[in-house]
């Protein structure tokens, strides 16, 4: 993958195992591959919030010698026209075709966030955005969260996965909560007594408050389908089907402590429901039932599971306090490892500048 | 102009030939001055919103090697006191004479963004606000467009104007389309085969749906003037006359046909009524006549013209989808000489700091 | 302090002489331990508006040769929930065990500033917000003016009192104007002819329109009672008396007149109602007295008293316009202060690392 040119699938970074090694070595030493950012110039393009993303990927382009642009786009306040031979005497001030390019003749590389709208499927799965920027940019792209994916966050979870992988059905080392003072100081794992088997990771819905997009489940269920020696089940309320080209050759259980027995790791999200079976329903929220909310019985039914999630986080809706301040909760590492994953892939998109 | 401590107004550059040719000179090496920034830090002050302004002038800080400190004014939020003697007890909570000097006292050279108020002709061509900055900041102050002028837009138009000099009366080169993902990818132009007469350049008025300040056109009219071998033109509807010291030597042509014949170079803006020939005019619109909307029809009486617009740009207000998106049209080139612009215009003042 | 891992409040700091002694190197160069900060980044955190600070907490991280991230946090908008066993199904989408540790993540060392709620005394004076950032981030946490403390500003404040400590009873040197271009650039100040007799340095009230809080005279009376060679005395009318761990041994004198006499320093401030004297005044403005107001017939009852306020300042509320545009006003000295005494912090930290 010498020439990567965009960051949005799993196939975009090559193979994995390449993928992961370069994330341990950068990640005992994050400033190993400064040189390569000399004069570099990254523009990150929010159309929508961000903590993690925004703190995270700043971090990694410095990391390597990037100078940084941060630019906030409110979608209300911005609103870019997309269609050729309208008369822009509307709130519009601006015609993609020419704010893309001249955002591409100053940078070198460009990170966009753009969330689902949740009211067009076909729009948001075209990945409307995504794609006129990497069309009419110039220069490379990659989603920091975009409509249908979050393969940064992917990536991260993966890393994390590995680093764990030596402690299957064992309460993680050292971590007495997540939420402590050292629960985000995490060093570098060795990767130590693997087991001989493939590892049971369960990516389960959880229910929320308001409408979310499906970008985190889509990328995950993408990534442990392409990661090596990983069994993915996937479990969620009917009606709640991820678009079948993210869920592929994974197990759909919709019996929860079915999908939990024996897991390695729980990866908990909501999201609001994708319109698979009914695009009626498209982003819409048709279940709230609390008995998916994880808690300490849930996770009773795992191969002493690890917690998961992207965060943010609603407690006591998608998890208790008990399950994510409780030693086998990786909340706080996983999110450590998106300037890991980040940092790869600025890495990799600089070496093919 | 080694003593350069402000840059406003077109003299403040000394020799345009000059300017031109440093231009080009860090156009094929942008990071050749790096030193002189080195532990040199800008200060950008944005009053309102700006896009390629905030990019382009951060990126050539950067590229000279300097620290880079944005700060967002909401103009709403933060006013500030310009009278003395009054008790302020009222929404405004520091006095500008507090303010500016604390702000210089962090950098070593400001960046002021403050568009027109467009009610009082006398206080905006005053320009208030830049001058307080000049005279209370004790740094070397440019405008990044002020109440009246845009100089970095016009100096960035005038390096276009030479970058596109030998190819007066032809399409473009290697130019298909001005959106294309290559549009924004000029490379250093040779200069060559000038013609040995003077350009006719353009400045066309053209309809817009909001009151825009005048600081483009003021600022291109007086740069054309100045330029070498450029004879300007300007048309727009009677009653919007630029102030005098604008327009200069310049010919005004009410009759937009007769204007545009034989035109090397058409550049398009709506601006608001500047109150020259009727003072209770001033920031009104006055004329939304679709007529003057530069279509292919209008760009068939030129000798080929090149297409220029400073964008944001209405299309098919002030141009229509095929003029801008056809070869001869330079409004990405332009927008990507603004980095260029505003790099030699840094050099200078770090020069002489 | 080898091993500073807050900021907060006096003894954090160490010995005030060697800190002094570190704030006078820094000043006569700047950019002497640039080393320290490379490859280490600084997270400032901002849940309320910010000039001085943030800008000069920038410049002061830059010039040590740190990465900087800057995050706004809208109070409004990003509400953190701080209790266990809520169901988070309302307005605060993240828990700060989650949020504060994740932060923590992608940086070195942290600022935060947080201003009182000024409604629930207990919950301010408990230092809530900064006490979180220092339990569950894992990285040194400086103050950029929490609820009840802004030390930066105190050791700015006494900077500048050591660098006029020489011009005692005298009109300060080369100032005709603290609001000229030049008003901002004091050179290093010779430290000489130091009276050997303790300063008498004088924080009063001042009235103002707004309900502020206590943070400001807390520190300031605070490091007064810590500096060499100090006399504080405190002024204020009846029932603004401040807590009593800050005021500390410091004379209170409820005559204003009787304060001022043979004042060397006059250090002006609003605050509203401590709630010390009356717990129900907590946060109120109990007095709006215009007699407070510091004017030149109150600078005439000093020795030539030097005037000092932190900024932003309300004219003719705290201080008339003579008296903060008088030679004697070191309102910008101090401000560019800030810049060096954060340098001082930072390093300190940096050390430490």
């Amino acid at each position: 993958m010498k020439n990567m040119r965009t960051f949005i699938n799993v196939e975009d970074i090559g193979p994995l195992e390449k993928a992961l090694a370069e994330a341990q070595e950068i990640k005992n030493d994050r400033f190993k591959y400064q040189h390569l950012g000399k004069n570099k110039t990254l523009m990150m393009i929010f159309f929508n919030n961000s903590l993690r993303t925004r703190l995270s990927t700043q971090k990694a382009a410095m990391n390597l010698g990037m100078n940084v642009i941060v630019l906030d786009v409110n979608a209300g306040a911005w609103k870019l026209e997309t269609e050729r031979g309208v008369i822009m005497d509307g709130d519009k001030s601006e015609h993609l075709l020419e704010a893309i390019p001249v955002m591409g003749c100053y940078c070198d590389m460009i990170g966009v966030r753009s969330f689902a709208g949740l009211t067009d499927r076909e729009y948001d799965y075209a990945e409307t955005v995504l794609n006129q920027f990497i069309k009419y940019s110039g220069r490379p792209v990659f989603a920091m969260e975009t409509a249908t994916v979050h393969p940064l966050q992917a990536f991260a979870d993966l890393i994390t996965i590995e680093e764990y992988r030596g402690y299957v059905g064992t309460v993680a080392r050292g971590r007495e909560n997540s939420a402590s003072a050292e629960g985000n100081l995490v060093p570098p794992y060795p990767r130590t007594s693997v087991p001989p088997r493939k590892l049971k990771v369960v990516l389960t819905w959880a229910p929320h408050c308001r409408a979310l997009p499906q970008a985190v489940p889509n990328s995950f269920a993408q990534w442990m389908n392409a990661a090596p020696d990983v069994d993915l089940v996937i479990t969620h309320p009917e009606g709640y089907e991820l678009d079948p080209k993210f869920v592929g050759n994974a197990v759909v259980e919709y019996d929860q402590k079915k999908a939990f027995e024996g897991a390695d790791f729980i990866y908990a999200k909501n999201w609001s429901n994708p319109g698979v079976t009914n695009p009626a329903d498209y982003g819409k929220i048709t279940s709230k039932d609390m008995s998916w909310t994880v808690d300490t019985e849930h996770m009773s039914w795992t191969n002493n599971g690890k917690f998961m999630h992207c965060l943010p986080v609603r407690r006591n809706l998608i998890v208790t306090d008990d399950v994510i301040e409780s030693p086998n909760s990786l909340v706080i590492p996983e999110a450590a490892n998106r300037e890991i994953s980040c940092s790869v892939v600025i890495k990799r998109m600089l070496e093919a500048l």
